[in-house]
């Protein structure tokens, strides 16, 4: 296991100024976390089967906590889940647990950062599992460096750990609140004490947190990033936890309060766009609806001629399905995907790196040759991807390529993720949309309109989710809600 | 690394009589064959990347051979290519390499048989790689113990090894088709000898083989157990190997001959309808056409009223693509795959049996709730994952489950196996379809006819394909090909 | 990895008391600490040479932390050094690194407290490595909780690190200083900060802590537990760290203070009996020769008659040479150690406990058979292991056994330890030597005296060692040091 | 798992020759063999721990094959026991079992021919382990390969597998008597069949092996390589098995005969210098008294002045207490050895290779400074080592070094290893004493005579001993039993 630390506050003024080694080099973090709630059960399994339903959410490391209200056993490490705990699931015998997935930061030998993470203060214990980011961190850990705080890890999660843990506050909502009421950005947090499990949202209700209730006994709960997970441990869907909301699950029942009321909702899109499973309904909004509904709205929008829809698989598979529905063109399997990439192939060196795509995708002939093919995907971030998979079909026979994406132009990275440095490696950022179209080599290119996005989600008139990494300077200088947002930017 | 190794013929009379350890989880075995000749390439590499695309077809051990004419190096181990070559691959620097994958036999703590295998004898060395069962193994294995011959092994592809590396006819073709003419059963083979890579074919053409040429180089060639495994290492399709053929290639160009003839082929029909993947094309044949039309044939026959169509993914979906098409009725996701599903998952043992099924497929209840649901699989083994799919379909809000199969009821193992104590547990073998749909709880069961498969693979009047593990004793008495064939009993 | 964090303080009063999992399995503790400060060289590679020689201080747990002045990065890990840096050492190209093994606690599935660790806090970074256990974890810990700090482990080291980290004084020494000055027990650590590697011992130097010097740089500086660690980087040993004295090394030179001077040294007497290796001088005593002198002492008060004279391997080698020297018996080798038994070695478990003395070690008949034996051990803890060694002896024909065992009769479990429920466990605590002697099946037994003891090592007024672990209530009352300091009861 | 095999004859007359890939980095080869009949007991935890006592003879692979009469089970792979084990031994519940384990060739990265190896034939498998090395392999193989036998391996072992297995004699002691009067060269096996297990020694009782008696059961025997495995599982030592001798042990008892009769005997004289733990008896002589006969040997010719005799441990350990017993000088510990340093440690490519030494051993300074050292150890190979250890010795202050060896210098590379290239690597084949002492640094080198190393094995007529590898063309050319054995040059 490795951990990198780094030095915020130099210890003397001529000491060099403290940088981060860590590189991300996705252009936004992802997460899954998970709470139970269940005396009585084997807390850790169930976590364990919830975060394998999560596991779309972070490949990187994973990590449980059980707590027996005495003690907090934790077991967590780089991989797969199969891979951190298949020498075992933590042994306490306790009545709640927290777990958590990490999203995979490929290429980089640093790792940091796994969770759960865990104090112990004058007020007892509480550990914490977090998606999200904040976006002033630094502002908030240097405050509290100044008060005199201590940290053991880079995450901003820790930030959020020490001001609940060091809180004073006689109940456990202004514990919370007041702690988080300093902090901005994004985090869906789900929280062990030796007493409780609590789940917590932020104002704007950024990243999805949901309840299920566990069948066969009344005060057996749930908490997760998506509604999939429910399903895995048979847990019955209650609600999803409200934006600005903190949920607090202990021996006398279930009880809800709101520590910090927002105008307007800040739903990441892209949980419906390419995040979450299809299956999952966040916010009350099944992803496979608004994913079929996107591609409806790039059929009608679609001005022309073509024989087939496919769909770049898997994300692209629901776009695609309503795309043909509404186009009347019919969907084929174009392409099919090996099941056995993952994190551990290790590719020939002696391989050119275009065989990555060809080691992944296989073009269908049958389905493609002499065809017009519209070409159904989520997203293009750098575009390198596309352009192989745009050549791969081509090479199988298409006549025509016409790409539609299910998303509008990504022209900013995520104001909540860490590192803003990769917006020069977005595509859409640095070139128009017909120089993309000829850097992939697609006959038509079409993004998804923000309005026709917006009708998919639902929320047509903006109201609750965030589009900021769709934002364009002109466009968008009249109605761009970052604007509003300050500590955005 | 675990070998288990058995006594086939008694030391003395009253000694113990052998009996096989090995017990097959599997009521049919199956297999991933690649071979390479390449001079001044890295044959290890392009075997790596070949057999990445056939690791559908066995993950339960992996080898490369590669041999430069004086040397044969061989890595090989338990587990998925990932994991067997981890800590590296053949470095020979060789002009040609054999490879293999072996399907899974869950369960069983002893794991036999890993190839590529080897032997060295009076006329060189050979080095095999083997996809298929022989059918009068014991026999020849008798007889050639009797003449003298060992076994190191368990397995009937040592037989065939054994035959032709002990072999003293002059040429090749000899050697060969001499050895291969005492065994009967399917096997596709491919050989690595000082000078040559060789590709076999039994006479009736059970197992799948093609040929490729890669580019760049006129002499370069490539032999897979299917064409998806070509296109991984960007090689052109050149054409199946026929039944009964050897392909020699070696520095005096390729050359073909046929060893036996066959009036009839007796492809394995189960290729198409689940074991390869549907961007594989076998004997002229696409599997995704195939399989389409083996959904447009169920839904022909089907007399229901439904509102959707959807598939178990993935091997249920380009049937339910055809069905939709024919029917008109429209193609959803109504079950979403867990992606991270793998051997290495262990199940919590205080979960359920049942609840495997949840880890692995969840319910899209936005597409279910309410309907009348057509759903689409390619066979029923024993019934209970069907029953519990089924189960997960309707607790989802599903009206009506019509399940309708892309292939006729599975009565008989497969002659081609090594055990056939598994009968029993076949669902169709005992049961009525009446009693089958009710075990699955669903509202109607369809098969699809054998005309209808001999239709969507492109041989209406059975000439090319085995359909025995169909076979019905009162309505297949007559036409039975199985009667034809005396080796098969 | 697996962590266990405990709640120290019940959030409300009629929360659960924490209490600790941790179970310690021997009656004393033992770690080795390594410090190098050498700019311009791989300070990782030298850290990983330094515990190498220091393995035998700790088998349960190794980690390297390295920093540039900027970050620090760490990679540590349960296991031996050689599992815990298979897959690398930290990369960052820094100047000082700290280094950490840590004991095995065999038998307990629960691992806590992997060092080095780190806390970034207002006045910069600092991380840790320790040697040793304070007596008043619990009573600082409290306060420290009071006052706001929060604990991330359950080590008595964090206590030290947040102290040290959380100071605000202005300059290093006083910084360390005030911290130390809280805490009682027994520490030698070595800390990085962003411009200083610094080595520390406690006022009463209970566990050593040394100096070295690298070859070809005057300012490259090695702090190591024994001196046997200098000596695997080559480096020139300068002094012992004094007892209560910071050692500061960083660009602008070394400095030394003492923040608390003490009347006399506790230095622990078993690191000359048993922990350290013989080839190190601890605190100007040469272990090697210190145990010599412990053998010549035993032979001088042994009354029986004997033949030969046999160790138990190892650690009674150095003194049955002492002993034969002085008594004139042959030394000769009776027990010979398999040197592939470690932490790794599993059990059959058919196989009767009993054997576990077999598979370690095997007597040499040759010299065993027909003699009056004198047994040479460093200690007996339970005893278990003794007897079965006598019996092993005896079954190989020696006529007699004379244990003598190169310590006093352990009675105490050690006041720096975690956990004294073991002492029940001691047999010199719940026996007497005629007792001890009956249940070991020996002829005789003798232990060291304390005279002979502190004159073995050059300590005749027993002014500078800690011999606590033998105190015997009725014949040490006026003498023991125990008495006079008041923090250790 | 890597194999490598071998083409060992060319398919055609121009086809190119076979080469072994395989390179030995030890001048001689080592295996330890252990076979076990106990019905009614666990055999494979058995045989475990008896090839635990025996894994000083092979470091790079081991493996365990049991029987029931009915199956073989075989569990084997690459590293310790403890690594190949880990995971599981044998499940078989049978009555008989055997073991090996193999000497490490560090650094190839090809690694073959794990044991036991099995065949089944005709006439009932064999299962087969070995320690030694044929003379005659390669012209027996060409024979075999020219009656139709085939190879899997490139070991001489499956040689003897395969004409044993492979012969149709009517009893077994004809079988394989006649198979083994057909080979040359050094054989101690252990073979599993159906019914019997069964030890055979060359005729001229190259490698050890003898017999030992479980306590319990009357018919329960173990065979072992050295009698220290025999202690390992508590069985009574029986006797040695004689050369030439097939022992055979099934239901009906225990029997012996001889096949094949040699006047001479040529015992390895290695296994006591260097080979075989001291507290084995091979051939009826305590290994750790002819070490010390070696040691008072050397003394008696040691002419110089010294003040005290050190080993260079383990190994010289014995012959070091027999010098200082025949010459008064005081046996001390000069160098400590680190108990940690394995095959799995892997050194700093930074260090310089010099530190290998110093990470192994470290002198004892209060022992050195100032003395004049006998420094005892048991041979030289290639010097380079020994020049490292004066080298760290001189630097701890010894005023003079005296080294002797406690075997006559090697010469040759033994006749029954696999490869000679690497005899000019021995730094007695190219230089004389006093060359060699000018390159080791020392003050004088004395090495065993022949005549002393003859008389502490109890052989002082040369009549059961090889002593090949110290041949000297001049002096030995009279004497020389090498070249009455044709076989060998």
């Amino acid at each position: 296991m490795i951990f990198s630390h780094q030095n915020a506050v130099p210890q003397k003024p001529q000491a060099p100024i403290a940088r981060a080694v860590y590189q991300p080099h996705r252009w936004r973090e992802e997460c899954g976390v998970f709470g139970v709630w269940a005396p009585g059960r084997n807390v850790a399994d169930l976590c364990y089967l919830g975060l394998f339903a999560l596991q779309h959410r972070g490949q990187e490391s994973a990590g449980i906590s059980v707590t027996n209200g005495f003690h907090i056993d934790t077991v967590k490490g780089m991989g797969l889940l199969t891979d951190v705990f298949r020498s075992g699931r933590p042994v306490l015998d306790g009545h709640a647990a927290v777990g958590h997935v990490r999203y995979s930061t490929h290429g980089g030998s640093i790792h940091v950062n796994i969770q759960p993470i865990f104090a112990n203060g004058a007020h007892g214990f509480v550990g914490l599992a977090h998606n999200g980011n904040l976006t002033n961190a630094e502002v908030v850990k240097q405050n509290m460096l100044r008060e005199g705080y201590l940290f053991q890890t880079t995450t901003d999660s820790e930030i959020m750990l020490n001001l609940i843990a060091g809180s004073g506050a006689p109940d456990v909502e202004t514990k919370i609140g007041e702690s988080l009421k300093q902090v901005a950005g994004a985090f869906s947090l789900v929280l062990l004490t030796a007493d409780s499990l609590i789940g917590v949202r932020d104002p704007k209700g950024y990243r999805p947190l949901c309840l299920g209730r566990l069948p066969g006994s009344p005060d057996a709960w749930v908490l997760a990033s998506e509604s999939c997970a429910l399903d895995s441990v048979r847990a019955e869907f209650v609600r999803d936890i409200e934006a600005g909301e903190i949920i607090i699950i202990n021996r006398d029942g279930i009880r809800s309060s709101v520590y910090e009321r927002s105008e307007n909702r800040s739903g990441c899109v892209f949980e419906h766009i390419y995040f979450a499973r299809p299956d999952s309904v966040l916010d009350g909004l099944s992803v496979w609806e608004s994913r079929f509904r996107m591609g409806r709205h790039l059929a009608k929008d679609f001005k022309g001629q073509a024989d087939i829809v496919i769909p770049v698989p898997d994300t692209g598979i629901t776009a695609a399905l309503g795309f043909s529905e509404e186009s009347g063109l019919p969907y084929k399997e174009g392409l099919i995907k090996n099941r056995y990439v993952g994190r551990s192939f290790i590719m020939p060196q002696q391989i050119s790196r275009e065989a990555t795509v060809e080691m992944k995708l296989n073009p269908v002939r049958f389905n493609l040759a002499g065809q017009r093919v519209v070409l159904i995907d989520d997203s293009i971030v750098r575009g390198t991807t596309s352009a192989r998979i745009v050549s791969l079909i081509r090479r199988a026979g298409a006549k025509e390529v016409h790409m539609c994406i299910s998303s509008p132009p990504i022209t900013q990275t995520c104001h909540y993720g860490i590192d803003t440095s990769i917006r020069k490696e977005l595509i859409a950022a640095v070139k128009t949309v017909e120089e993309i179209r000829q850097t992939l080599g697609v006959d038509s290119l079409s993004y998804l309109s923000k309005t026709g996005l917006l009708e998919a989600v639902n929320d047509p008139g903006n109201l609750n989710h965030c589009l900021e990494c769709f934002w364009v300077k002109n466009t968008d200088s009249k109605t761009s809600r970052a604007e509003k947002l300050g500590n955005h930017v």
